[in-house]
């Protein structure tokens, strides 16, 4: 016998509320959180074994509460000049996400952004005690600089937050949208590029725009280049004074020495990683062009993953896919699916079965 | 050049503070944060290598969100008839304190603890909006029960932390105690345990008030008993409802695959670990005899810690202990200082060396 929920003294804003959770079924294609699906290749992943095996000999100790090695790791991989006094890490971007709304908004704040965007952004606000101020997209999923701008102004939030390449939509975003963004509030603007190994390699990233903007976080995770979902490594970069402001929210001691040891090798490397990321972007293109020749509409992307139009029913044919062992994303838009672009055999088996179901609009 | 932290739009209850800081000093005796200074033994480190080697074979998928396995090894190893359902776990036991307060304070509402007492719970408290309330204890720190409820009754919070046995005094906490407390209150009660396997082999630990107390949380840690602080695991035990609650509040994913991989091995060598903390209880008993016969007046300690008063100036002897190459903790209360129990070595180290000094009051 046990207590139900309400008869506990729980917050009453969270009564009622039901925890995320995109599904995790054990299906043989599963292509539904943007996960990278190649596993960290055998000399990376010994690599890493050895790491984590020196950690672990002094692992009864506290970590190092500055990841100090981590953060010059971080800061050599992104390069830009950045130094590790300009780099934050935290165990996945949701918590380096968390920290800068604990720093910047909570509670009596705001936090803002483009929707459809990354669902994880309202309710990380307002877990911190922030409101959450939805703007409006283009109906290709784009934002217009002046546009951009011009909503932020209108909403005055504390916290922007850009998802450049976006999530769940692929849409690129130009620095251009970014610097008029960034000129039209007096917040923290927030650019999160978990996805930007995947956009064209001669694509400039928001860390060219962050010298002399010190109110500027450009944010990365190791979830999808690196392939390292599991490991929950989430990072930044931005002026040193601002990430002062977060060691005052994090827990002390939040990165434990094994997560430290592993992402700082996994680090090393980075070249390794980013071929993987070469086959998936050429998955994702041919899944594009597959759809596109099926009569769906993909959506232009820079990400690992592709949204797509003109399904006459999605719950059907996420369902269809399921039972034929497929799991993709239903993210809420009507006529929309999202699929993860995934080794060569998975996309394949993704594209076979949706042409067998035939479910364009 | 960088900008200043007083020029961002930090928030305001945030300006002036400065983070959390116990120096990590690269001294050779480091007995300042009551951690296990006995490494993990090379079989048990072997073990969790295995274990972390196959959670790395799938790190690029995201990780069990629900840690089953790790929830089963901590029912298993708490007994008391709980199962996985009653189990919680996070990033130390300082994020697991967090999605409690989360959950169940948060803005507008309290929290309680008896002073002093550990120095993480009002900056847990605050850190989610939530009010601190400060109760006191008898001149030798104890808290006799009808004091405690009489205090918890009128101070009417929301959460109530009862540190037992308490840090940094070491001061054990009967259940009557808490069974008063317990009852003098619509609040939340978290019993923290951090420190119950150096109690006496013989003491009921609080889990044995949990049956029929849906507001009772009973929290622990990995990283005294287990020499796991490296790793950052602390969990709790509690009804399966409020264990929901904290669903809702938790980031998603928020303990990674290689955490749950290298707690769950630990856990299945308790035994060996549990040897290792009777060796610290003998080395406890034995710095708070030598204590005594030195001029010092150390406190009962149920904890790997001793407490001790009749320190004429305690910054004075800190800074000798430190010249010396040990680290002790000057915990803020007037003519004390605390001292983790290290290896034999460590110990005698630190005993020779205090009376070297010659301090007592």
């Amino acid at each position: 016998m046990t207590a139900r929920l309400d008869d506990l003294p729980i917050r009453d804003d969270l009564r009622g509320q039901t925890p995320y959770g995109a599904p995790q079924a054990p299906l043989p294609v599963a292509l539904n959180v943007n996960e990278n699906t190649h596993p960290v290749p055998e000399d990376v992943a010994d690599d890493i074994l050895d790491a984590v095996a020196r950690a672990l000999g002094e692992v009864n100790r506290y970590p190092d509460r500055e990841f100090t090695a981590l953060r010059e790791a971080f800061a050599e991989y992104l390069g830009h000049g950045l130094d590790r006094d300009g780099i934050w890490a935290a165990n996945g971007s949701n918590e380096v996400l968390q920290h800068v709304l604990q720093a910047f908004a909570g509670p009596g704040r705001t936090a803002f952004g483009f929707a459809p965007t990354y669902s994880m952004y309202p309710l990380l606000a307002r877990g911190t005690g922030a409101e959450w101020i939805s703007g409006g997209r283009a109906a290709d999923f784009s934002v217009a600089p002046e546009d951009a701008a011009s909503q932020v102004a209108n909403a005055a939030p504390d916290v922007v937050f850009l998802c450049a390449p976006n999530n769940p939509t692929g849409t690129p975003l130009d620095l251009e949208t970014i610097a008029a963004v960034y000129d039209a509030t007096d917040g923290v603007v927030v650019v999160d590029e978990a996805y930007q190994e995947f956009a064209p390699r001669d694509t400039p990233s928001a860390l060219t725009l962050l010298p002399g903007r010190e109110r500027m976080v450009v944010s990365r995770t190791m979830s999808k280049a690196f392939a390292f979902a599991g490991a929950r490594v989430g990072y930044l970069a931005a002026d040193p004074a601002l990430i002062d402001a977060l060691r005052l929210v994090r827990l002390p001691y939040h990165l434990s020495a094994l997560t430290q040891a592993a992402a700082t090798a996994a680090l090393g490397h980075a070249e390794t990683m980013l071929r993987m990321v070469d086959d998936i972007v050429g998955q994702r293109d041919r899944i594009s062009a597959t759809l596109d020749a099926l009569g769906y509409e993909p959506y232009e992307s820079w990400t690992n993953f592709v949204l797509f139009g003109g399904v006459d029913d999605p719950r059907a044919t996420w369902q269809a896919l399921y039972d034929r062992g497929i799991l993709i994303r239903d993210v809420g838009i009507p006529h929309h699916l999202r699929v993860t672009a995934g080794t060569e055999q998975e996309s394949t088996a993704f594209l076979d079965a949706l042409a067998s179901i035939d479910s364009a609009a």
